[in-house]
């Protein structure tokens, strides 16, 4: 067999790196579970009528079909999932008797798109997502816990570079348009133009708001406005208040986002900042209040890495309706441009602590029971595969960042070697114990990474 | 949308049938990290040539195909995979130059098979697979310790039934029948229809070895007396000695299969045992030494659930050998059944150790501090969703079986109830820790599940 090639799109990574991913997913999962979110899967198949009713057809599908289909039967109708929220959607319905309500999930997985791959896209990546659901009804302030969560898993990825969650509410945006004037079927439209801001220049979506959205040069004027708008407080109120607009269902949008914003407030950190950005309105998707977006620093071009809201129609069977809200972080459009770059590492490549080495192959039995006493006590470990010159057997640690070697004496004790600091000791492999922090590979990132300042440094706590 | 029924053969878990699965997934991964065995992840798709070149048609391959496919490039050759070890031999081959050898790997991934689905057979599925593989050579020894690896992470699922590990060796059935005279042709042909002993009589499979295999009546009787051979301890090699037949690679066989079940005899338990079986033979799977299958006790109609082996050319590129001997466990395969019969459960619903009550929606900011403080703590808990009458909010508790319930007193402590037995005491949420068997859900099996006693208690250790 020739060699390999990978598959463009389809990103694979190296044991090293996936230590990386691995500490990466078990932050997420742990933090998540510490707020009382379990864990789901959902399968990765879905029929294609439930894949294709957000009528995103950016979102390129993968059928299925069987190598040896016998029948038009069942999987032709059948894709792959493209995100983690229309087969949660419709799990809950499907079990809806058997869950308790509110019922907060998280769920990661991967998912499938066939879009053309570019950097930070892919054809295959993992997605984290949590949400919280309720049946006919869901208080708004698990808006404000879905944004705290987040924030509290992002602040534990302390080996990334730094966040900066956008918030914005889809009330707040539409009160405004119905209070300028515009029609009901205007607004989709002026929110569909102004959310091109990110790609044209405000010129050109002004020139657009009044050819395609019908509007005048005043109204546009002040829905350029609004969406200039950013605060890392609750600042933006009296900013939108003096754009003289009033309707009831901006002053319930701007009550809703001022709460998450003073609620989230005392989370941020340097590294992971909030900030009300009245431009971010989730084009096509169907949310109907808060709304999320977060950019990663310094690799902004990724676009937002962590997004999601508050759908009031999350999934309904026709007569209960389940409302919910929830954000989606992803993990591999974070994690993979930094691995592929070298800019997040692991020191070492596999999860032993210690390689034990074997002195001649006919007491590979000691050097085993090592391994197991050292094992009984939680530490990872390895016996070396050949008896080579123990010089050899060390610098096979080296290759793998294994920090200890343990050379093991006719008594079943023996002697631990640090090979960073070259100090050796005489120990006992049922109470030794390795220094916490080397347990576990230790993920670092390059200097350079460090995270910029925030924005408005005067503002955060 | 009308209530969605589930897939056939795409298994889904509830959430407190999920707690169940993450712990066995949480278990396997740390016993194959203690034995220095690191995590990978390949990606779903293979190239179509791949995964049919191991020829076995009864796997049947999902294909897949882009929803707007414009072209007949890429896709139309790609499947999914059927199992890991394929991608795995892909994956040390395109990898080779940047991986240390001999290399350990896990790997916990969803495959896919197009079968029809029945009892412990699904199309969608979770196997959890070892794997050491070696450049050029990999010595004997590996073969131990990947079954002395599986036999520790097995122990460790104490609340799931027994299990017997059955080992053989292909150079022992090869060298036996060579030594009786059976032709380089035929071996793979008699070792095909012994394979059959677990499905048809054995005086069916004789009458086969005489008309399709071509051997005498006497070479047949003595091909069914090796493979009714069993023991737990190296007793088995005097039994096949008994025989009469010789060849140097049965002498080899005979010596690498005692060698393995004398190092594995240690670690065997009442719940966890292991065999010598000569019948095993695994099929048409191109092993060359050591074969491993598993029963799980109760449950013999499932087939084997963990099975595997050596193969001497795990993957090649025509300069270079890589030989492996790994072992893949059913995950699905034995947890779907007994969960969905409710034989194995936890005994909550959610991560959550404490509910913390809300008296009034005024002080939901107290609630959400108690919460912050016992997270802060690594205790996981919620705030409760309204601010009902505490009889509902620990009913709330009660459904999700979450055992304590937190009342916030206004001096931002309070009193913590445990709702099983109603104690309640005063409690400072800085510091206060549940009892630590209550800080995971517990999983437990129900009683009828206890294991059966092993077959030859006398001679385990």
């Amino acid at each position: 067999m020739a060699k390999p090639t990978p598959l463009s799109g389809f990103p694979e990574l190296l044991p090293a790196q996936r230590q990386v991913e691995q500490q990466v997913l078990a932050t997420l999962a742990s933090t998540f579970e510490l707020h009382g979110f379990g864990s789901i899967e959902t399968r990765a198949v879905e029929p294609l009528d439930q894949l294709l009713r957000k009528g995103d057809t950016s979102k390129e599908v993968y059928l299925l079909r069987r190598l040896h289909e016998e029948s038009a039967e069942g999987h032709a109708g059948m894709g792959l999932h493209f995100d983690l929220t229309v087969p949660f959607a419709r799990y809950v319905l499907e079990n809806a008797g058997r869950l308790e309500f509110p019922f907060r999930r998280y769920q990661i997985q991967k998912v499938w798109r066939g879009e053309r791959p570019q950097e930070g896209r892919f054809r295959e990546f993992t997605q984290a997502d949590i949400d919280v659901v309720g049946r006919d009804t869901l208080p708004f302030h698990h808006d404000v816990e879905v944004a705290r969560v987040m924030l509290d898993a992002l602040a534990r990825l302390d080996f990334l570079p730094g966040f900066r969650l956008q918030v914005n509410n889809r009330k707040l945006i539409q009160g405004f348009y119905a209070g300028l004037g515009v029609s009901d079927e205007g607004i989709d439209e002026v929110m569909r133009l102004v959310d091109k801001l990110d790609k044209l220049p405000s010129d050109k979506v002004r020139e657009l708001l009044v050819s395609d959205a019908g509007i005048t040069d005043e109204q546009a004027e002040r829905c350029l406005a609004l969406a200039a708008i950013r605060s890392v407080d609750d600042s933006f109120v009296a900013r939108v208040r003096e754009l003289g607009v009033d309707h009831p269902l901006l002053d319930e949008g701007l009550d809703e986002l001022s709460t998450l914003v003073r609620a989230c407030a005392p989370l941020a950190t340097e590294a992971v900042r909030i900030e009300a950005d009245l431009s971010i309105a989730r084009g096509l998707d169907y949310y109907t209040g808060t709304v999320f977006e977060t950019r990663l620093d310094g690799y902004e071009s990724l676009g937002s890495i962590c997004s999601g809201g508050r759908y009031d129609a999350l999934a309904s069977d026709g007569r209960t309706t389940y409302p919910g809200v929830g954000i989606s972080l992803g993990v591999s459009r974070v994690l993979v441009p930094l691995l592929q770059r070298g800019l997040v590492t692991a020191d070492r490549s596999v999860p032993s602590v210690v390689l034990v080495a074997v002195t001649d192959e006919e007491s590979r039995g000691d050097a085993d029971a090592i391994a197991t006493a050292l094992r009984a006590n939680g530490v990872p470990c390895e016996v070396a595969p050949t008896a080579a010159k123990f010089g050899k057997q060390i610098r096979h640690a080296e290759r793998r960042g294994i920090p200890f070697v343990w050379f093991t004496s006719p008594e079943g004790t023996g002697e631990v070697k640090d090979i960073r600091t070259g100090n050796q000791v005489a120990a006992d492999p049922a109470t030794w114990q390795p220094p916490t922090h080397d347990l576990r590979p230790t993920v670092s990132r390059l200097a350079s990474l460090a995270p910029q300042p925030p924005m408005n440094k005067e503002t955060n706590p």
